[in-house]
């Protein structure tokens, strides 16, 4: 069996979401599912979440058909976590309709014997307690990136504060930027989280982007513009687990920011795609060479002279 | 006399502004004032414009030491416009407190002689029927720049429709482009702005930087982070008028996007200087050095490779 590169953890869902154009349930979600995929173009990946019974065999293919380790995975008697939501007109702004935690309410994150020296952890959207207690079983020095969002800031801000200080790159939304530093100007929102311990810092601005900024400096990140939008749900998981696969293929254990922009960049291009379709519809219909040619359309659409 | 190489129209104001920082009043303001103070870095620039009796000779001296040419400003017995408006928070959503037109109501602009033969045109912010009475006083085929806002398209549609075929380049920002073409998606609304007649559109995104369309291709140019805005007011209107002299000081007649590119980044770079303090104040302190360096420091923050 193959060691991992990297591992993300996070929750596993199944969604129904409505959107101004249509209306699906049953979609297989979470920010394992999104991220793992988009890594899985450029690494080998496991997964480290929690499903419920009634969790679909076809889903757990659609894993595999990625090549996902699903060592990680852990089926618990009861209901896999559910979301649903509506989008407005802007497929921005949402608002969530219901919740139900099912096992996810109980999820302890175990770490497989196989991903515990991978050089590379995305510890996706889960509750800053859990990104610790599975942090805490890997080992060596491995490159840490963390995602969070609002709530976890408004109701563990203590424990996403210890998760910060041990990440190497915190990663998080211009809004979420505002309210855990409590500046407007997301440069000052930069230097503050970077006081906080990380090296690095990407804030997120959806279709306009995203801001690499450490000691060093800043880098502008753009975003493809994606001509039809169906469903903007998991382009932050894509986001930040293609960028992580890039780094982890790469194999280069000195993370510097030119090598953190092209990853950027990948991770801007993988989400594009992801946008296009329900879940990770069509992520499963992606090639390598599509992401190659979008990524050169990119940089030639942001060329400066 | 020398003639100028580019023009511009619009409005010429005194403004009363409210930020979250700071509460000034009599501030010079406008956008042929904004406009034509960023051209002045770059290139000969005439305004074409009215004041009232009561505009104060400061100003007037302020406008001479950008070199501005004043050939095309009437000065009629009356007050001069005037505008006041409070900033939110985010320094971007903005209300409109009061509004008195004064001599601006009755504004008919006359081009003078030295600027009917210049190569380059900018018909800023004031009603189509305007932008279009002084447009066919110019002679030659210029490159004809057009800016709009919400007012009219919504109460003017038709006569803009006219303006916007005769333009080369429209810009305008990205609700402005949701309004006058009813899609959602900015690619959907500049080829919908290109089938009404333009070469090249602009769609400003603020903050977020910009977006160049034409039937070629798409470029996205960057905004500069700025660490500190002040006062957002005239933002568009430096960029405009920043990109519009950077064309007119190459004296290259054929206008293609690799040179639109430059311009416009020059534009964004002006621009963030602009809000960086109130009116035209951090204009006024600006050396072209400094406006290398910014579009040096905004090159390599955009650099992807």
């Amino acid at each position: 069996m193959n060691n991992v590169q990297l591992w993300i953890v996070g929750s596993i869902g199944i969604d129904a979401i409505e959107t101004p154009g249509e209306k699906r349930a049953d979609l297989l979600g979470g920010s394992v599912t999104y991220a793992c995929a988009a890594a899985s173009f450029f690494t080998p990946v496991g997964a480290v979440g929690v499903v419920g019974s009634d969790f679909p065999a076809a889903f757990l293919e659609r894993y595999r058909r990625f090549g996902i380790d699903l060592a990680g995975l852990q089926t618990r008697p009861g209901e896999t976590f559910r979301w649903s939501g509506v989008y407005e007109a802007d497929f921005i702004n949402r608002r969530t309709l219901d919740t139900r935690l099912g096992v996810f309410g109980d999820f302890s994150p175990e770490l497989p014997e196989t991903f515990r020296d991978a050089p590379f952890v995305l510890l996706g959207n889960i509750s800053p307690s859990l990104q610790l207690h599975v942090l805490d079983q890997a080992r060596g020095q491995p490159f840490v990136v963390v995602d969070t969002m609002d709530l976890w800031i408004r109701i563990a801000r203590p424990e996403l504060v210890q998760v910060i200080r041990r990440a190497n790159l915190l990663t998080l939304n211009d809004s979420e930027a505002r309210l855990l530093t409590g500046h407007h100007n997301l440069l000052a929102c930069a230097r503050a989280v970077l006081e906080m311990g990380p090296q690095f810092v990407v804030i997120k601005k959806g279709e306009h982007g995203a801001m690499l900024c450490s000691k060093q400096g800043f880098a502008l990140i753009p975003a493809f513009p994606v001509e039809q939008v169906v469903d903007p749900t998991g382009a932050g998981d894509c986001f930040a687990g293609a960028f992580m696969g890039y780094l982890a293929q790469t194999r280069v254990r000195r993370i510097d920011e030119p090598l953190l922009r092209r990853a950027l960049l990948h991770g801007s291009v993988v989400a594009s795609f992801g946008v296009e379709a329900f879940s990770t519809e069509r992520l499963e219909k992606l090639e390598r060479s599509e992401i190659n040619s979008r990524v050169d359309a990119l940089r030639s659409m942001s060329a400066l002279e």
